[in-house]
């Protein structure tokens, strides 16, 4: 591997990387979450790049474990499987739906064949680091790897001796639609278009997806493939391919369909070396050619692009340097930051180019468009790392989002290359906008932010896609049952109006801010709906009926793993009862008190009714801290929540990484700080995982460190501190001291 | 209907007019040939356009008779079916095999449904006339109408009050291939491409048919369909989509897919028109908007462009004018002559380009780029009557047969829009370009032609495309059964010689012509080689064993209806035993002699031997005028044949019509004269139809009268003439007349 430590621009980091064995960027285990459920995978890819070059291996064999079409499944890759079928391009990390995971790029050796079923293979020497995947394939002997720009990949494929071929499936992946087109270039490049989407039960959320595909070599010969649909009585007779993959050898022009395919045969000398470079873009195939152009100059070797990749991810994870902890703590961290750098992407094509929000219009930036917003899970720490750490990112991000509401009407939910796929609930959104502004990045549109904010406050009626049960919770301060889906099945109520309440709480904030003061006190006076939710009988949040009464009977611990339950969405009533991060003291006072609240908590841990997997309950560790005498609790299941479930194994993510969210969660825990209530400009302190953390910012570097002098104490700037900090006393300060008992 | 009789081109033409009440035109009736297997279509068309749009009722209802998808089926509607399901864009006409009658567009009532087993509809009153087809759709009460230019289609709908539904279906059609993609461009536009061929069991001759359509108001609503790939298991449960046809409302870039569509809703006031248009190229989307864009400007109304065709083929049709006989001969003589002018059709766009012969290129013209030539039906009468009557039309043919030599190293055989078929024998182009140069259209390059004949003549082993059995041709003077099949079934290796045998036949005096001696030898020795064939014992062409004895048991009748038979394609050894056109003589001389011979051929069609239906006999009648006083047999039989299977009815063609050519054995046949010898520039000669025949070709029109003075004679210019005459005497002379008894 190159290393080209003089040329580092980040000169703090010099000083640290001289001393240290290793590089942040050699910390990072791309392995880690590859299997129980963290669909992350160990694919190449820039940071928040567009393009992701993914091993695909969910298909094709029951030798897999886990099989994208016999399950829900949503990755491209699992570490327990074993039958590769080649590389995917664009990909998501950590979600919980089936989505992308296309133009399936593979090579075999000897006698074309088309089938997936046949040409996959077995594997060995995998490895894998930011940038770079690699791989041996059993069956042909064929070494493969795989590397990436922002907006293309480059895959290294060396052949044994005798027919070498490369394919592009078309009609394969995880995304569930379908359909394609692929039109030859030249001997060695075609451009198309593949359809994308149904995205999480949105069967209308689609896309296509542009892409070019070059050769570094003309082939000996080439050709089309496509699944042919089925005919019936003489006509399926008559037809020799009939139900079959047919081969197109002759025809080059522009083929379509289902399930097609390119292939490429080579006649091949031992150790012979054919390149495959990908492009893509959500504008036309003609970006994808000009990004692909761009970012892969015809004379850029697969190794300069690796050093190039390898640089940037470098560059930005040394923004964090840590010192102290574990190799594994090391790997564990370096890999979460890595994570957290995966999702929004970049959207815009070299040009500038992006397709507008929810429309066909094709518009320009001179900035960074960002995609791919799984808001619900992002809103509760992701976007707050970006701010402290990649703040220039995160107004991107920002500015992304307002943007959108600019072209729709409407800020983001789960936005997903241009469509919202009103994935999960609430507007969370107006959280992040708000807490990015109050932590001092305002250098956006917040007239156009806060109108697109008030809007979907606001509307009522059907009219509003953000908050369909807005009539209900705006004139009774909760949402009852059955408003919504019609029914108590897959009624997600009370945790709807939760999302609300955090939301409006930060909304009136900045509505107070913009001198709105009856709407502000409108805002707070909702966001303490959550009080119409809370039973004392069962001592929980427990849903409503059209009638105002609780429901009954009520289990609060069902919705456990998933399991379906009126009310709550992807959890228990113990998942969410907690989930009012606002006003922490107002669900102390009505749960009876500081120990009530503390030994209640505290039960949600001891009977294993805390979540580590799901978004509503990750902040529940930091509530302990709101109580003067109870922050140890924090600090010790903070620590052994991270021992436990954030390992350095492929099942080292306890479920759906959510696009970085659970590795949010890791990196702000271990090092000392967490952003609990979304919209404040607030964290809760616990202590850090390691001696000494160096957040890099330019001319203020942030220090983070642990004395074990038995002090049991905070300093910030070398005066005292709470547990719970402004972020501007951080930021000012600039050096955050855990005086400890370890 | 327009009528601008006064900006008619040719001045000749008027005089008669002003007395005819009916323009030739008029006397078209496009529904011949609509049933009975005919396989010709009322649709509407320019002549030898590349655009014809014709009704689409062979699918979706156990209503119809005929079923594309129950049976091998070939033509997008038969006058017996009753259950419409739109419009298709470009359609072969007379063909025996499926092909192209996709791009199916369709207006509904009410509430959209885009599966054409519900969307279709029962009509009345149908209507057509050259360049307009029209109906009602009963169950909508939607009044459809289609008119051409020579690469667009415009069919003006008029909707009942309410919701109105124009349907682009690109998943269904007459083709076997499948596969389109289709991107909208404007509110009102979308283009695309879809793949067609696999014609006549070439799985490979494939090619790809761009497209652009518009409608003439923005609609309500629109969007694309696309029928969903059946899923498995859980996936099949989660997808509400799952194996049915998906409506995309809001999604509106580009679509891929087997089965696709695109959808326009409309609310419609009463008797409200909305008007589709659509152009076509091979080249690419681009150009195919190109050609929309200039053959229907804007502001063209659906009037002009059909009064537009109306009078092309006006003036096409008016280069013949009859006199005398029946309206209903009329009809049949003109719509026949419509028929022949169907195909070849135009290739190249407006801008000149068009597809390369079997390759990827596109290319440039200046002049007329004709496809669809298919050659073994055509070469035998289709391409002599253009050389007599469009003789600059049939020279821009040759080019175009000339020019794929160039493109491809091999002169078309079946060629369909720049891909070779090879459906049926024979190396027809050769006879069809010797025919038209020995009639004095020599404005084309011969040197390049004669190169590809001489290789199609000389090239042996397995890189003879045009004749994979050349090696036993050559050294044996036959093929032997078995050799191009590898056993007997399917083996029609007597039809193949005896197509080479006409094809050598004129090439040796070509080969002459050039002062090549020796080939033209070797040519003429090969045209004898039918000798091989005539078995003394069944008195008839015989298939001939690997081992050089006769096929058998042997039964001359086998392969009537198509039924299998070894050494014959399409018919039985009685179809085929005549058909030495070069060499009547001396197959007369091993029959027998005259006598001999004149009743054994008598006797075909006594014994029902003859088949009308197919194109190796149907120069038999001519063949009794070759004896001095047997003349009366080819008159009477030509008679009695056109009299029986020439119609005004839907049935009224014998069987397909083979882009034109049973239509152009009536024209000729009703015009009094038959080039039976194809390559060699002579007619045998018969009773016209018609009191007076007039071919305006410029300044030297050619008059064919009937005088029934009871003579029994044919004069040329005034002088006894014989009852076969070569090209030249007739245009030299100028005027030929009938003396008949009748």
């Amino acid at each position: 591997m190159m290393r080209k430590m003089l040329s580092w621009g980040v000169a703090a980091v010099l000083t640290v990387l001289s001393i240290q064995a290793k590089e942040p960027v050699d910390w990072v285990n791309p392995f880690i979450g590859t299997t129980n459920f963290g669909t992350t995978n160990p694919g190449a890819v820039t940071p928040n790049g567009l393009m992701s070059v993914a091993p695909f291996n969910v298909m094709g064999s029951d030798l897999n474990q886990f099989d994208k079409d016999s399950r829900w499944w949503s990755t491209p890759y699992d570490n327990t499987n074993s039958y590769f079928t080649g590389f995917s391009h664009v990909n998501l990390s950590g979600v919980g739906c089936p989505e992308l995971g296309s133009l399936l790029v593979m090579a075999t050796a000897g006698k074309l064949d088309v089938d997936y079923r046949n040409y996959g293979s077995s594997y060995s020497d995998e490895h894998a680091t930011p940038g770079l995947y690699g791989l041996t394939l059993d069956k042909y002997g064929i070494k493969a790897e795989a590397t990436a720009t922002t907006r293309t990949g480059r895959i290294r494929f060396t052949f044994p001796e005798g027919k070498g071929n490369i394919l592009l499936n078309l009609g394969e992946g995880l995304t569930n639609e379908s359909g394609a087109t692929v039109r030859r270039v030249s001997d060695t490049e075609v451009v198309g278009c593949k359809l994308m989407g149904t995205f999480c039960y949105n069967p209308q959320a689609v896309f296509p997806l542009y892409f070019a595909m070059r050769v570094d070599r003309k082939p000996a010969k080439q050709g089309f493939w496509k699944f042919q649909r089925p005919k019936k009585g003489v006509e399926a007779e008559w037809d020799v391919d009939d139900a079959k993959y047919k081969l197109y050898p002759d025809f080059g022009k522009t083929i379509s369909g289902d399930d097609i395919g390119v292939w490429y045969t080579y006649d091949t000398k031992p150790g012979e070396i054919i390149e495959v470079s990908v492009g893509v873009s959500f504008v036309s195939e003609e970006n994808a050619m000009l990004n692909l152009n761009t970012e892969q100059p015809r004379d850029i070797t697969f190794d300069k692009i690796y050093a190039d990749v390898r640089k940037r991810w470098n560059d930005d994870l040394s923004r964090i340097i840590v010192e102290g902890g574990t190799d594994d703590q090391k790997t564990v961290f370096y890999t979460a930051l890595y994570h957290t750098l995966l999702h929004p992407n970049i959207l815009q094509d070299v040009d500038g180019r992006y397709p507008a929000m929810e429309s066909n219009a094709v518009m320009s930036t001179d900035g960074n468009r960002y995609t791919v917003f799984s808001l619900w899970d992002t809103y509760r720490n992701l976007h707050q790392l970006m701010t402290l750490v990649y703040p220039e990112r995160q107004l991107d991000m920002v500015r992304s989002m307002v943007d959108m509401s600019k072209e729709w009407g409407w800020l983001p939910k789960w936005e997903l290359f241009g469509r919202e796929t009103f994935t999960m609930e609430g507007d969370p959104a107006i959280p992040v906008i708000i807490d990015t502004w109050r932590k001092g990045l305002t250098d956006f549109d917040m007239d156009a932010a806060y109108a697109a904010m008030k809007k979907s406050a606001t509307t009522q009626g059907k009219d509003n896609p953000m908050r369909p049960d807005n009539d209900p919770y705006i004139e009774k301060g909760y949402i009852p049952l059955g408003y919504f889906a019609g029914d108590n099945s897959g009624d997600n109520s009370v945790s709807h109006a939760l999302e609300y309440y955090v939301a409006d709480n930060a909304l009136a904030w900045l509505a107070e801010e913009r001198g709105e003061k009856d709407f502000a006190k409108e805002l707070r006076k909702r966001a303490a709906g959550w009080r119409n939710y809370y039973s004392k009988e069962s001592g929980t949040l427990r849903p409503i009926n059209a009638d105002g009464s609780f429901l009954t009977p009520f289990d609060p611990r069902q919705g456990e793993n998933f399991e379906p339950v009126p009310g709550f969405h992807e959890g228990s009533a113990w998942n969410y009862t907690f989930y009012v991060p606002h006003d922490i003291d107002g669900l102390s006072k009505v749960m009876g008190g500081k120990r009530q609240f503390v030994d209640k908590l505290q039960k949600v841990f001891d009977e294993g009714l805390y979540d580590p997997a799901n978004e509503p309950d990750i902040a529940y560790p930091y509530l302990f801290s709101r109580f003067k005498g109870e922050e140890w609790r924090t600090s010790k299941l903070v620590g052994e929540l991270l021992a436990k479930h954030f390992t350095t194994k492929p099942d080292g993510l306890p479920g759906n990484d959510d696009t970085g969210t659970m590795s949010a969660w890791a990196v702000f825990s271990m090092m000392g700080l967490y952003p609990d209530v979304p919209g404040v400009p607030e964290y809760t302190l616990t202590t850090p995982v390691f001696d000494k953390v160096t957040i890099n910012l330019g001319d203020h570097p942030l220090e983070i460190s642990k004395v074990s002098d038995g002090k049991n104490s905070i300093m910030l700037d070398g005066k005292p501190a709470r547990h719970r900090i402004t972020h501007s006393e951080l930021m000012q300060s600039g050096r955050l001291q855990f005086h400890v008992n370890e």
